[in-house]
């Protein structure tokens, strides 16, 4: 199985994803900044990977500690937590990895020092294993969904490089193709990035998922001439009533997927769920560097001067939404409910 | 003024927008098939800049026929004419150029051949300066629908590059700006050719008027937040019945734009409309090479050996389309009516 990120001795080694498809380049961290770092530039991306390397970024932050009481090494561990969440600002994994590494800490509050920052790497190592399990748990619950020969939209990537492993809309992909399922994948570029061009592209090679490759501006097009069964995205945070926020792109699609009466679903695990948020209208949206649009691999495909705008996220409203897939079963309309009912099972 | 093509001893010279915006490279063509080449290739682009090509390239043919009685000098030009058709087969423009000059032939038919020749070089020419006159005929007539401080969407190129000179969808919001009214652009990058990015960019800048570049998966989620007021582009070719062939991702403009609220218009020159259509479905769509979504300026951006579809056109059925605007005045719906009451004009 492809590995987004695993332990090493001392710390972690993540594949750089800003050098796939054609190089498999790792780089190995061992503190929180050299995390922050692979995080904020992409080497690891996708909402649920970004909460796992969180939390091993806390386990690997609180070794440095040195102050000698709970309180000391708390105070500390927050201020690594609140640098640490700076990093990227849509996908809420990133704060739950950092919180349940906390919550972690306060657990073990009557352990030694030493013996409670062994507990902080045991936990960040378990969150890492739960993101598998959770992930195989989305895809064998999802896969239900999928007709046998589906011809399935999706956008961004979601599978294994997205997570600790599997994925979430790509690991419901992988799970119908494993029951058995004949299927068939478009697969949107996703500019500016390109995650799906350079990473779901690769996976679906390596897994042998019959799939094309589109260009963003084409998915209406291809649903228009009937080639379409349904729309399978992943989410970087979902809030309380339901809206989800995605990689830019995925409001098109889920628009494009209303107007063709195509079912246009979200797998994502209950972490990505926000419920301090009553809308989508509360979440944040990472502007990026307008250089990921006017360039390609470090070339300019545009002017130089021009003003380019890069938000990386949009927010799709939960009316458009036929149904979530989490690891606990599957969400309908209204979700309010449904999702607080998931949650508190 | 840009000029995409001008007349030179001889030929044309066409300014090759293959390497646009960092280097402006210019080809001389003097014959039929340096002008087929450079219409496949997209040196030149832009169904009315197509359009003229394609006459100069059929009164340049004309000048080699060694046939000496009409018929035979006639039967030659068509053979030229049907080979020239074939570089690109959405745009009706093509044919429309093809076409007009094999009228001209005929028209001309009583002179001695070498005044025949001379006849099409002149109308050839006439041809290019009347597209620059048809284009600021749409632009004067379109900008009326465009409201002081208005943020217009538009999609792949449309202005002087994309014509003999001017534009059409940007001539409107050239002379929108002539007229005085403040208004400002959000440019979609249009993969997978980047005409936006390269093309629109180029002209937007030199023509002084503010734009954003944003990727063709922004255009949904930048109208979702209120900023876009209304969508114009150009088309490729359209039928009778007011379907709207033009470069792919307009189609899902057009969805956005009725899902919003937002007006969607077209703008063209009569030349582009194909009554012997009855519909979009009629309208031959070209599947370009698959390496053209693969590679971005000859850097490969996905796995080797993927599949990836490429086609360079949808169809926006008329019922999304707020009104058409062309040289002899606006359209509205229904559109078999007031498109063929303005050719008959």
């Amino acid at each position: 199985m492809i590995k987004s990120l695993e332990w090493i001795e001392g710390g972690i080694r993540i594949l750089d994803q800003t050098h796939l498809p054609h190089e498999e380049v790792y780089v190995e961290c061992r503190d929180v900044s050299s995390i922050a770092e692979a995080i904020r530039s992409m080497r690891i991306r996708g909402a649920p990977a970004i909460g796992v390397a969180a939390a091993a970024a806390m386990a690997l932050g609180a070794q440095t500690i040195q102050e000698q009481t709970f309180e000391a090494f708390s105070t500390k561990l927050s201020a690594l937590g609140e640098d640490l969440a700076k990093a990227r600002p849509t996908a809420v994994n990133l704060k739950w990895g950092i919180e349940r590494m906390k919550q972690a800490a306060l657990k073990s509050r009557d352990l030694p020092l030493p013996a409670l920052k062994e507990a902080l790497v045991a936990e960040a190592k378990a969150i890492l294993e739960e993101d598998i399990r959770i992930n195989q748990a989305i895809g064998a619950k999802g896969q239900v969904l999928i007709q046998d020969g589906s011809r399935i939209l999706t956008h961004c990537n979601t599978g294994s490089l997205a997570t600790a492993g599997y994925g979430t809309a790509l690991g419901v992909i992988r799970s119908a193709k494993a029951s058995g399922k004949r299927i068939e994948v478009l697969a949107n570029e996703t500019r500016p990035f390109l995650q799906g061009a350079r990473l779901t592209a690769w996976e679906l090679l390596k897994e042998g998922i019959p799939f094309s490759l589109i260009t963003d501006s084409m998915a209406g097009s291809f649903m228009h001439r009937g080639m379409v069964d349904l729309v399978l995205v992943g989410a970087d945070r979902i809030a309380a009533n339901g809206d989800v926020a995605n990689k830019i792109g995925t409001y098109t699609l889920a628009v494009l997927a209303k107007e063709h009466g195509i079912p246009f679903y979200v797998a994502a695990p209950l972490s990505t769920l926000d419920l301090t948020l009553q809308s989508g209208d509360e979440i944040p949206i990472e502007e990026r560097s307008p250089e990921e649009v006017t360039h390609i691999g470090g070339r300019s495909i545009a002017p130089p001067g021009i003003t380019a705008k890069n938000p990386a996220f949009d927010i799709t409203p939960a009316r458009y939404v036929t149904a979530m897939i989490t690891e606990r079963g599957i969400a309908y309309p209204p979700y309010k409910e449904s999702l607080r009912r998931l949650v508190e099972r």
